[in-house]
This record gives structure tokens, sequence and C-alpha cells, in this order.
């Protein structure tokens, strides 16, 4: 068996769990926010950073790794924790959210999508079958399924043909992957699409459920809908997921969100959001963001959050982080990234722990509370 | 005294020595090279990682930081080891050479430099006593004079003119320094100019030693003469320096340059040249250079030198690196630059090792033959 998962706690007062998943490669907490890392590297950090942060477990994007160096290339140097010499878990997924935003440069048909590579233009295809041999070649733990992600806003009935085609597709994943991939060490995870569409996330799960994954992901939310349509959604949806496997929200999302989503039932995480805000000078502190281009912190002393224990707060100032950023410097990504994944993991712990106490409703009306007299939103 | 230099070998067969700088704030093993860390931040690298290179002093640019943010603003900060917190060495230029790099946007007078910024066009001006104004309100440790640096090539009598103009600036540093700085932490040391002439050298020193300095620097060099004038002049003038205070070659050079140099008596050196060459895939090696982006190592799975003991080397393959630099990521210039500063200050503490050991002439010899068997240049 590739993965197990083990609830240790359900919190009696919302649909939160305290859970541990645990791969040929790592023991995960759960809840966990897993730091993205596109082109096989979490952008400005090295390997040692995310060791230091305790991230047991990262996402790496396929379609970015099919363009360049492409997978036969990672293959042939052992896989791609050995490539980023990363020895712990990776998620891979399926390249679909990718190609899918490309918009004009693709077109979809039962067998796949037929893409144009944003770098050199050169003409591509991706489809189940590709995706799973993709992933499979990259050695991932944990692969996704390729699903087909619906704009938004969309009809009912365009959301629902489109999960028709995910789910056929979903099928296809499975059989090429229990067909071709390592089982002792990859799993397979299933993609739930629907919308905001009660009655369509319902029977997306039926299809999904009917083939049976190692885990279950809810798609197609934090794509443009408001906030309390992802809030409802999740809330509808993710209880549904087996109780017995991971339930991954992808693509989620702030802090508040993570907070949220954990309450209605959410085991695991990924965003680009403290990465890509860290690069362009936004940190994220227990009151409120920071904006390091905003003039007042060119003077300022402090470190970005007094409360932060992370090796960028004991040392460098506001002040100093500022001046980095509006230099250009290297350094203010490097710094503020770290920062910021520390911010994300060490809520993830915070939540972990008060699921463990017994305290995670009080934790969530504490954090909500916060939040309202924060000056910037948290 | 604020700062004390110890010789402790001289080296039987060549000019070398083997001592230690002492200031305030570090125990300064020599020969030395000093990390540039132009704008407050070596680049691409923290602090933390520098202090796992080992290293006791870096060195700081004047001009960048006078333009931004600005000496009010790190001096209201604390001084400059302060707001990069780093407690160790810092030597600033004096913003000279920076300045004479202008080319048309500056116009130079008895009484200083008035330039335009290369950042927004402001006009701006340096004269000896801003630039000890600047120094002294960052903090440095070692302060450089404010020099004027003649182009190459430019004839003996524009050397001359231009040197006696260094002269007179440099008794107005000295006096400058001497009624304001902090002369508890803080020093001053002159520039010997002269360009590849012998007898301007000599004739600089004169008047060099009688203004008097802390320690003496070799400037002027290393901006497009032929090697062996290089060579030949620091030949000439480093022995001439007083034996009982440091010998700084400024801006120099290859791996092969410090060692050439260190055997002619120098013990201090600076250079852009591993950091920069880092950010543009160029990697030094025991066995020669290495551009990451040449297509022979996308595959290649060897660190990027076998002999190497840094953390880059000991995980990631060239292949990584490689890839990396073809994404644009920025962890391709972090590791480069680790991995070049590793090299550079390892083989420092080589040369090091082998004065202690009364081997350095060996040392040389074997550097020589090593360098002459690379496939690129050492």
């Amino acid at each position: 068996m590739s993965l197990r998962f083990e609830v240790s706690v359900r919190d009696p007062t919302t649909e939160a769990r305290r859970g541990r998943l645990i791969t040929t490669r790592s023991v995960i907490e759960t809840p966990v926010f897993m730091p993205v890392g596109t082109a096989a590297t979490v952008k400005a950090l090295t390997q040692e950073m995310l060791e230091a942060l305790d991230a047991r477990i990262i996402l790496a994007n396929t379609y970015h790794l099919f363009l360049r160096p492409g997978q036969a290339v990672i293959r042939d140097l052992g896989g791609l924790h050995r490539f980023m010499g990363w020895p712990r878990s990776i998620l891979t997924d399926s390249g679909g959210y990718q190609v899918f935003s490309l918009g004009e440069l693709r077109t979809v048909s039962e067998e796949g999508v037929a893409f144009r590579s944003h770098l050199d233009g050169t003409k591509l295809f991706l489809s189940p079958e590709v995706s799973m041999e993709v992933q499979i070649a990259l050695g991932s733990d944990i692969v996704m399924a390729f699903d087909e992600c619906p704009p938004y806003p969309a009809t009912h009935d365009q959301v629902r043909i489109s999960l028709e085609l995910t789910e056929r597709w979903a099928r296809r994943c499975r059989a090429y992957f229990d067909a071709h991939a390592d089982r002792d060490r990859q799993s397979l995870f299933g993609i739930v699409q629907g919308g905001i569409h009660a009655d369509l996330r319902a029977r997306s799960l039926e299809g999904l459920l009917d083939i049976g994954f190692e885990g279950y992901a809810i798609g197609g939310l934090s794509v443009g809908e408001e906030k309390r349509h992802m809030y409802d959604t999740t809330a509808f949806i993710a209880p549904r997921l087996p109780a017995d496997k991971p339930r991954y929200l992808m693509g989620v999302g702030t802090p508040a969100d993570l907070v949220e989503s954990v309450a209605r039932g959410v085991d695991m995480f990924d965003c680009v959001m403290p990465t890509r805000h860290a690069r362009n000078g936004t940190v994220f502190t227990t009151t409120g963001r920071l904006n390091l281009r905003n003039a007042r912190y060119i003077q300022d002393e402090q470190p970005l959050d007094a409360e932060c224990a992370c090796f960028v707060c004991r040392r460098y100032s506001r002040a100093y982080l500022a001046h980095l950023m509006r230099a250009g410097e290297i350094l203010a990504s490097v710094l503020a990234t770290y920062h910021n994944l520390h911010h994300y993991l060490d809520l993830m712990q915070r939540i972990r722990h008060a699921l463990e106490q017994g305290a995670f409703g009080r934790f969530v009306t504490e954090f909500r509370h916060r939040q309202l007299s924060s000056e910037e939103s948290i």
C-alpha cells in the first residue's frame, strides 16, 4: 500500500480532522499546506530551507516540467525527488489547470487537449494517459487525475458536460495508472468538479467513487467565484468525501481560507499565494498583511512580525526588507518567501495543535475575531 | 586602536604573508577574499549563508548606499551592520570607482565629482569629505579614501596629474576622517594609484606614506590592462607597502589572480567575479570553469565540483542547476553564488594553510600546473 491515512481526532463542533498521511517517503501531519514548487523548485528557497520549515510534502507542476526539462530527462536522472534533491514527498498536479489557463492556445477534444507551449509555441498534447505517463515518470508520491476545469462563470449545463468529460478522463487515468505506475510508492487522487452547484458536485463525486481513488480533491474553486460560494461549496462537498481518505482543496488560499476550509473538513491545501506574494513584497503577519513597498517601512526597525519565530524575523528588519525589495535584490524574495511559508506552516501547526487539544472551535473564533480587528486583511 | 594587523608567517620563497587582521567586530585571517555586498547584500545569499561560508568581512559600496536608501536612513537605523544584520566586519569602498565608471554622467573638479544618479538622474556630488561622511555614517570598520581612478589606457602625464589629485584628496580624507570618525572602531586605508608605471606608483605611495594610513590599497588595476602588467605592477608595488600594515588589491580577480597576487605580497582582495559569474551561470571548480547554459550539463548527474564539500555540491547535480538556470529560477543564483564563494574562500583557506606549513611555493607550482591542464581556464 503506497499511502496510509489515519485520522486521530475529529473535532466535535466542526468537520475538522487531525490526521496523518504516510507515504513511503515521509509522514505528513494533516491538515497540511503544501508549498508550490512549480518548476522543481519552491521559488527562491533551497531544499535545506524547506527542511528547516519542516515541510513534509511539496507540490510540483506537471505542465511546467513536461515543457522543461521534460519528463524523460528527469526520469533518466532518477526521478523528480533525486533530480531536485528532495527526499520527502511530492504531489504533482495533472497539468490540466495550467493547460486550461492558456485560453486561446488550446483545443479540447474527447481524447485530450492540444495546446501550444507558452515558452516557444511548440504544439503539444496532454491527455489522461499522457498526464499519467509524465507523473509516473516523475515518480510523484501523489498523482492527480487529469481533469477539465470549466471556466467561471459557466452555466449549469456547461459545468455538467465538463464534469462528464472529467469523469470519463478519470476512468482512463485510473486504468493507465493501474497498468503503469509503481503502485508500491505512488497513489492516484480523483478531482471532484461541479462548480458552485451542489447537485453537480454530488454527481461528480458519485462518478469518482464508482472508480475509486486513494484520495479526493476538490477542484474548480478559487477561480473567481465569490468567497461565500467557495465556502458553501466546500461545506457541502468536503464532508461527503470518504471519511477514511484524505481531502484536498486545490489552489486555496489565504490564511483565513485555510482555517475556514479545515473547519469544513479539508485535510490538504496548496496555493502560490505565500510564495508569489513574497516576491511582490507582500508579507503575511499575525496582525495582517504588509506591503514592503509602502514608504512607511523604509525606516521601520521592527521585524516583519513580532510574534514570528522564523530566522528572518529574528535577524532582519522591515527596513532592510523594504530596502532589498526596492533595490530588486534577490535576497528580498528569499527572505520574504521563507517568512511567508513559515507563517503558513506555523498556522497549520497551530490548527493541528488546537485540534489535538480539543480547542479548534475556540481557535476559529479567536482567529475570526483577530482578523476583523487587523488593519489589513489576514 | 581600531585595527590590529599581525603577520605570523612570511613565505621564504615569495612575498606572501600569513596574517591576521583584527577589527572590533571580527578576526580576519589573511590572505582574505572579501565577498562583495554592493547594496548591503551579497547578492542572492542570506547573512546566515555568509556565516556558514565563514566570511569574516564583506565589502559594501558607498555609491550604491549613498543613492539608496541613503546614509541618513542607515545611520538612523544604527549603522550598516545593524541594518543588514551582519555583526562581522565591513569594508566600504569610497564611491570613486563607481562614479568614474559613469563616464559622461560626471564632471571632476578639484573639489570633487558632480554626477547624475544612474537610478533616476538626480544631480549628486561626491568629494573626499562627502565620501568620508557617508562611510562614517555607515559605520564601516574599514573606510577607503576617495580617489580618482584614471581611465585605461591613459598617458604617463594623465596618470601623474590624476594621482596628484588623488593625493590631495587623500589628505582631505585623512583630515575629515580624523575629525569625525569613531576612531575606536573605524580605520582609514589609502589607495595607491599610478597605472602601470612603476615611477608613478612609487611616487603615489610616497605621498600616501607622508599622510599615513592604517592600511594601503592598490587601486587602478584590473581595469583593462594586460594581465602581465597587472602582475608586474603588483610585484613592484606590493612589497614596497609598509610591512606592518595590510595590503589590499582592489577589484581582483580570478582564482589564479589571487594566488599570483598573494605570492607578490597582497593580503586582501575583493571582486564581483564569483558572485556575478554565478548569476550568469558560470561556476568555478577545481578543474576549471563550467558554463551551466552549455547543453552538455542538462543530463549531467555530477555535482558542480566533485572535490568541493559545500552544501550545493553535496546535494545538487549539474543537471538540476542547469535546469534552474535555463528556467530563470532564483534558486540558480542562490546555489551558484554559494558554491562560487565557497570555491574562493576555500582557495584562500588552502593558501593560508600552505603558508602555515611552509609549503606555499609548492602550492603555487601545483596550482599553475593544474591550471595549464584544465579544460577551461581556472
